[in-house]
């Protein structure tokens, strides 16, 4: 009786275990790779990310003119703004794949037209623009939009300025591929969030940005930050970036 | 002498057309399709989002219990708490592919540890969770950690709560696609920035987040939002969906 | 003492089930869903392919010129040949996603230089072109030679011709997709296997293949297989096509 | 007159050029990268393929056992077959991103069931089996059966034997990437041609083949191929490897 009895249970218990309890939950739970711990803040910059402009000055960037002379725009009120006719501005580190966050504010004084008016634009390694525009009731090409990969993508939506008229991108970028013989092997790709609405996402990048004629995809490594002087007034504040890697 | 002046200035014309000036820029500018205008905001959803809670109800829920029977979770001074013992809550509709935001607060009172402090989680088409925990300087596993893909893919990083104590998620989803045998032929997808930190980024779904065992892979369709309760006052508020289709 | 070792294996068994048993080879095993069973020849189709030409006739086809007259094209000893001057050959059905096998053959003449040679195409959904040319020391635009995505995307590896003189591509297409505003979301997607080499590999298509101008990326549901007359003596033969949904 | 006249046809020319012929077919077309020749076969490999076993020796082999001794199967008849009892056998070359291609046959005997009869597998980096398997009429689990990715994924179709009893795999493989902190962020990607049908198709890795309990996703580097000696008489021949980088 017992005998059988323990038998029983013996072979519930291999049963039971086959069945139902030979999962433990800690089977599925792991503790390496540790994820590095960041601080975040609704105003400032994540504490891992490289700092491109929090107010103060211009000591990241240098002129698109030459790449080396000092940036020469305006900073005031932690805020900076295009000096029409000095030319873009250029990171000095190089980047690969990152997340981006970029604000920025069209002119205080509308004037112009289609791309005439508050135009500028974040280049991705230099090459690949980010449309900036100041888009509100201003009739232009979808793919040259606020939130378009210029003159290739238009974006998923037409995202209107926030109440105090400051503008964010977040831009997560992954870096075109190309093999040892220069032939492209995976397209760039990029997603933007436009004042929190999705505009872009995991768009494939034709290839450079080209006001005139074709994109072109020419084998390249790691590229800079480069913001657009188009002439206009726009204002920049909060630009920070996170490498991934 | 002009004449031949003239004609050779016309052929040159051409000939510049063709090898220099032949692309104007309007050839790559496009006017359709035109992207939605969408109208956006600092602290409420943008304006073509579903709301799933702006403060005042729970309209848009059930309990995740019944699947009918009202939400019974406390709303009070805008914010939404678990009520522990109550259940889940879930929305009434269901979604495929998304962009959804949600703001969340570990509970004033610090209990607990590891998973037993401040948790709750997202579940993406009612199957895949995206965990909330009381993270900060409470050591559990990586893949159980908030930001993580719950008992699959730990968070890129730890992002910590910001000034104010809340959290944001900002979920970009597109879910699995299964062929007509039923055998997955894509999987689901998430991309995760957490307080303005990438955590996810488009993470494949191993399949549905068990607690105890595998994931499972099994086709499906549309789903709903679920929030967990898992016995902590975790809150929640401004909670937006934008469909992607 | 039968009852101690009896214990003995009972707690054992459960031990054993908990730290080490606890997984058992059959948890990741799974019956379902079940992949249908397909008959394969290395000379005949799959059976569950659709046999656009299997060297008897062009039932499966239309002229391309008007889209319902019989495709006029030479069909002799179990070989198709383009007529040149009748204009491409288009298939009645139209396909979404799709395995597409298709072999072909330089003219037995060789005339011609370039693009002149031996020149032909498969359009995919009938708007997106992989190259045929006979590209044997043919010096051409790398992004026109066979196995190109025409216009578009050199291969990754300019495949020659077999022993006997035939082609083989083994093609496997995703089409783009758009949402309900017509924008494109992802991209269509080629891979291509020339004689056993990979020379397209999930290569993103820019858009619609054009002569003279930009690819251009229009909102499209299904479509027919395509196959140029460009006016070349071009065979082929073992043509078939597996839709994937 | 003429003056003006021809003036006017200059702009009318350049006017032309802005409409019309702007664009000239030689602006889509590129003649670099250049893409390297590659002479193909039906029977042997393409010309830059590293031959890993071509029918006369095992020379790019060694043991699994050990990772050095000689790799101590059968060769006969331009065949390679298991030894069952020596173990597994592992190229010296280890291989990140590829193309590979094997043939295998299942053993003349038939004995066994299910996963007792002809099995053997093909390890991609030495960690994610494809199965090998004599699946024609022989039912298992079918994340376990020919063409699955095994305990994972299983395969579009079931694809029987050709002809001669000779199955091929066509496989596809790009490694997983991991970021500096070892967190994957990209997982491991395969497709699978069976015998001409498709039957993985970019199918993401969970992680390593486990025969009992979890994948698993831990940092690595360039890894070998090795196949399976699961102690059947299984055989193989016309195996190489085409690197993608």
């Amino acid at each position: 009786m017992l005998k059988q009895t323990l038998l029983i249970a013996l072979f519930a218990g291999i049963s039971y275990a086959g069945a139902q309890t030979k999962f433990q939950p800690q089977d599925t739970e792991f503790y390496e790779p540790v994820p590095p711990v960041v601080k975040t803040s609704r105003t400032a910059a994540p504490s891992d990310a490289i700092v491109l402009f929090d107010g103060s000055n211009l000591n990241e960037w240098v002129s698109e003119k030459d790449g080396k002379s000092p940036a020469a725009w305006t900073v005031q009120g932690q805020v900076l703004t295009v000096k029409p006719g000095t030319g873009g501005i250029v990171t000095k580190k190089n980047f690969e794949d990152f997340q981006l966050h970029v604000e920025w504010k069209s002119p205080e004084v509308i004037k112009g037209e289609g791309q005439g008016r508050g135009n500028s634009g974040i280049f991705l390694q230099g090459k690949y623009e980010i449309q900036v525009l100041d888009n509100d009731d201003n009739k232009t090409y979808t793919n040259g939009q606020a939130g378009s990969i210029y003159k290739q993508q238009p974006p998923l939506a037409e995202a209107r300025k926030q109440e105090d008229g400051w503008h964010t991108y977040d831009i997560l970028y992954t870096a075109p591929r190309f093999n040892s013989n220069g032939i492209l092997i995976k397209r760039g790709m990029v997603t933007v969030i436009h004042n929190g609405v999705l505009v872009q996402y995991n768009s494939e990048l034709q290839g450079t940005t080209e006001y005139i004629g074709l994109p072109k995809m020419v084998a390249h490594g790691a590229g800079p930050i480069a913001i657009q002087d188009h002439g206009d007034l726009v204002s920049f504040r909060n630009i920070w970036i996170r490498e991934l890697k």
